[in-house]
């Protein structure tokens, strides 16, 4: 599976880390921001032996056309800003490139893009697109099925430094169609991440609990996106939707 | 949901309350060990105000036959001793009485007695018959099918004098194929009963933790097994068949 | 230690309880409110066998002068109302005999009344006498003054039904100085209560949680002070005040 | 304060950026084991910006009297290995510079050197030298003080590669006179280590627990340490007594 990177921030070089160490995927190339070209390919930058090119471009350097051709990719993976996928989401879903996008927010305009690039190759969008925190809202909505008299809590620690409520913790409220004001936030010194569900019953109580340890569960998540699609027909999936064939349990375990 | 009830010990009683208090079930009678008796009626006993009969009988004072016809259920809800279903099992099949039990240990030519019974009539039987710890099992066995690379590692604490490993946990690490080494025992002053099952991914942890509040949990259960099986064909069962069915999952939630 | 209890709702209930089994007390007479009396001793009511008599006497059969001379003890322990103490604390101080409250709280001239009667006798005052809530104020207090420069952060849980903020939670923002509304209040089916004390440091974080198992931790509280007072001078204590001396750590341990 | 810094592997390299960071501390230069010398100030290495030196010297280049005369410091730091002190000790006590060791062990005749040494200088040795384990110990020898009845178990969580049994653990056992074996042991993923002193009383239960985020958290503790030694006599000390002051309540508080 040959992976090709937008995005080289914090996050994008954990991911990259990440996609270096793997041996189900290819880092073929990097796109980052900064002008300034230091080091022109990934594992001289981090400090990874690999056979792996990863070549870093500036943003600008290669327009998307050329890019893919000159470079070309079975999966394009998009942790850099809203606005990437409107330069190269065309040109990719023209050659059938998978697309695997971690953004936040998407304006409107933007997501109605995306419905269209998904009926020509397949589009994963999902904003913490780690296996733990997914995992996580499946399981609470499937307790909640169960037991719609429990109450729910979702309790998101994170360093202080962090100002907004967390837009992971925000989402779960929503999948689990509960009021925001629900959510408490806990903001102290250099905690990664820390999210909880409780669930109260009145004779016992449950406590579903994702720890972040560091960013390179983002590359984990986006990897394992990126392997499931490949099964998939086109179409447009959030991480939720490749886990919920795991959950379809048959009787008598 | 006319209830009778075998079994009137710490748990029992526990689970009489919830019965009583629960407009869905209808408790006509329990049945009890010790052959004093200072009250007649459940609601006596406890102190709950309640129009449901809740009759008090010492073990062998109806014999089944005698007791089924005077004093006619469509459940009977097992919290006593692995012998009992011997005496009553037959007689209660044979008039289509659903039977769901919460003995941990049985013999295996009881075993084998139970699955005769489900033949003719709808058995459940779950050594931890609550819904939290059930439900805790599955999602972790979800957990695993996503990511068999996790180390996975189940912590229970109980109460002090609580000299063996818990069941539970065991039940856990069979359903899960850890080896029972993998359990780790806690035991401490008066905690009425923690479970956690710890899934470690290199850059994330889950914890799915559960916590006993009181044996009522085991009553809250025993009610939902009850109302579940209604609607379930002759045969045998145990709680997590009964939830299986939550995890079934649609796309595009 | 001759000992006397105001107050038999269930948190009194639940003191009795550990005083009755406690060898290191006698428990002599409790007062209670309601008039209707099924039980006239507190081992027949609870069920508990023991030659202690708790008497069981309605609020107002034996005036205090009365009850003291005629049941004498050495501790009265008082987990009444507001104003009982009114009523009791003139003549209990005039005998000397030792007081220790658990009134969660009292208006500011009853406040004034205790701080007279504590010239008398002693006067022990705690709204939430558990040894371990009050353990982790300490500790809070110590571990902020050594790192004044850490983030603290409180968060409760309680059962759904409790409506305002744990009174405890308030005091342990007072103790550590930090505003009311940085605590975080979950409620949720029937959590007994837990309290967290979470101290965010950059590269580490510290919790230090109580929970409760049952109401029968007042009377353990209530117990050991009880029995602390004993070796103090006459004054106006708090529980903390009792537990500062263990804190007193020699160098080189 | 002027400080040098012995070893300069992973954990090293953390204390060395906390120490640049610092405003309390001036960071001279860098002992390291390894030859190869592709930088030569650690700002450069690490990639922070900082007028301080932070000279990086291969382990043999400048032998201790050398080093000390030519670049002149107030405290030594060390996190390199349990040989290091034989080399540099004497030389640093002649001239009363303090040293701060984190080394895990010492064999029995170095001990006795140290103690040696300490005689004519400050010197901290601390295997764990993280404030928050520290204070957790102190702590939870002060519960047990309070509360000898009560049952301690000790909850140990790293990653899966980690071997042994975590020595910090094993610190905490003798320190609270828990034989090893009461350490439980969870090795799962990439935890990068969490340690729980759990209290159980019969009906609450207190958890002291430790989350480490990373090793920057021991260049916290070591600049605590050397700080906290300026005001200090010549003398052997270990961090807990350098905290031991702060549990010095007074009462009324």
């Amino acid at each position: 599976m040959r992976v090709g990177l937008f995005g080289f921030g914090r996050t994008g070089k954990s991911v990259a880390t990440v996609l270096l160490q793997s041996k189900e995927s290819h880092l073929c190339w990097v796109i980052r921001k900064s002008e300034t070209l230091q080091h022109r390919s990934v594992p001289e930058f981090l400090g990874i032996e690999s056979d792996e090119p990863g070549l870093i471009f500036p943003k600008d350097e290669l327009p998307p056309p050329r890019l893919f051709d000159e470079h070309p990719i079975d999966v394009l993976i998009d942790f850099s800003s809203a606005e990437a996928i409107l330069s190269y989401g065309g040109e990719a879903a023209k050659r059938g490139i998978s697309i695997v996008s971690a953004i936040s927010e998407y304006p409107g305009t933007t997501i109605d893009f995306i419905k269209k690039l998904s009926q020509q190759t397949k589009v994963l969008w999902s904003p913490n697109i780690t296996i733990g925190i997914n995992f996580l809202m499946l399981a609470a909505k499937v307790l909640k099925s169960i037991a719609p008299y429990t109450d729910i809590e979702i309790i998101e620690e994170h360093f202080k430094a962090k100002k907004e409520v967390s837009g992971t913790s925000r989402i779960m409220a929503r999948v689990l169609s509960l009021p925001e004001e629900s959510i408490k936030t806990i903001r102290a010194g250099g905690i990664v991440g820390r999210h909880e569900i409780l669930i109260g019953f009145p004779f016992q109580t449950i406590r579903l609990t994702h720890e972040s340890i560091s960013r390179e569960a983002f590359g984990n998540g986006a990897l394992f996106a990126a392997q499931h699609l490949m099964d998939r027909p086109i179409g447009l999936y959030s991480l939720e939707d490749l886990l919920i064939p795991y959950f379809n349990l048959k009787q008598h375990i």
